[in-house]
């Protein structure tokens, strides 16, 4: 069997992707602190899906449609939102709070980071947390890109470091990587021992922009949370028709 | 004495950088291949001064006010421009060509990346030929910007990776670095060996969109050249009043 030609984009910050470019593509939106490891949790907690909103107006509205089987998660500035059920902490996300629920979750940047992924065939959800999935399901598509959060507009290394980790697994002699990819192959490999060991991992989230905000509020824990690697093998996916994220299988 | 608490933001690309943070700030304008390279090659081999241009027009109005001592220089996709002297390859700017002139330069992203950087108190040329000058200079500084120019609006590995081997000569335990330049310092560490060995470099550079286009044009010898550490001990400056480039004292 030929090996399949494959391209792998990486993109710091959402800004830096031009959606023209997403079509065919399998992209991958990277939060880790804390977004994406929130939804892939939730999920995991056996919630029934995740309503991804842009502003706090935004998932009230949601919420109210779904009455009783709602459950309202997100933050602002790291702190749950007055009103709100639950915050950012990937920790809350747990069959108690919300199986069977549908979360309606707001969070900037992770959100903005999946309304330019429009364009793409598929918007996958990646963390450290169910990292494995991800992976293996990448390595069966042509074209991958795989988009960065940030924070602010700020380019933040917990989010690179996972996309370092992705492209480790994935690239072989055929794969097209542009320079993007090729730095967060060489930043994972500069900042991690491999096989990469949960105290080392923790130890570089911290030493991220994400991570210091997190301390500075008392959230360490979800910091070494977030660092779980391959907590569950559920593979999120966001249907952009319905703007909805659920679980997917993986092939 | 108490150690001087030092601020290391590096930009992976010049629209990633907020020019009214550069207030006091001294600024390396970093374009491996090839700019940046050039401009300290052809400062060492003894040009009075470079008048850094974004466009053809403005390039032959500037060499048209030095008559004769003016030296045209620079590149579109590459390659020389019809008409000019010179192109960009270091290795074209020797005393032969350059010792006393003006040498008036075209090329876009490097330009454009000394452009965003007005506003600094400094702003220096840096790339591997001179490294340990600038290292040696950035250490007497408070605050430091690292402005990767990139190409096109892509970000570059052989750019990262410089502002990555600065990081790593200047960072200690009383300095902050926003999370690209943690990123560009784990990439440095994850790619080069150290200490820093010419033939890996050289391989790193290739390895890069600046070095495949550079393969591209049959130009893999200044991939090479540029690979050169501190080939010279000279500091350019980009005086932004007379917009001319001038070698500098280190202190």
């Amino acid at each position: 069997m030929p090996s399949m030609k494959t391209t792998i984009n990486t993109h710091f910050l959402p800004q830096l992707l031009d959606p023209h470019t997403l079509a065919g593509s399998t992209v991958v939106v990277i939060d880790v602190l804390r977004a994406s490891t929130t939804v892939v949790t939730a999920l995991a907690a056996g919630a029934r899906t995740v309503f991804p909103c842009l502003e706090i107006e935004e998932a009230l509205e949601v919420a109210q449609r779904f009455g009783e089987q709602a459950v309202l998660g997100g933050e602002r500035g790291g702190r749950r939102i007055a009103g709100f059920d639950l915050g950012n902490s990937p920790a809350e996300y747990v069959a108690e709070t919300v199986a069977d629920k549908v979360v309606v979750f707001t969070t900037t940047n992770g959100t903005r980071a999946m309304q330019v992924c429009r364009s793409a065939e598929r918007v996958l959800i990646g963390a450290f947390v169910n990292h494995t999935v991800v992976a293996e399901h990448l390595a069966t598509c042509a074209k991958v890109d795989l988009v960065c959060a940030g924070t602010r507009g700020e380019v933040t290394r917990e989010d690179v470091l996972f996309a370092g980790a992705i492209v480790a697994r994935l690239a072989g002699p055929t794969t097209a990587l542009n320079d993007a990819s090729r730095l967060a192959w060489d930043a994972w490999s500069g900042a991690i021992t491999q096989p990469p060991e949960h105290r080392l991992l923790t130890a570089s989230l911290q030493d991220s922009q994400g991570g210091r905000n997190l301390l500075e509020i008392g959230q360490a824990a979800d910091i070494a949370f977030a660092a779980q690697l391959d907590m569950t093998d559920l593979l999120p996916e966001l249907d952009v028709g319905s703007w909805q994220i659920r679980s997917t299988t993986a092939s």
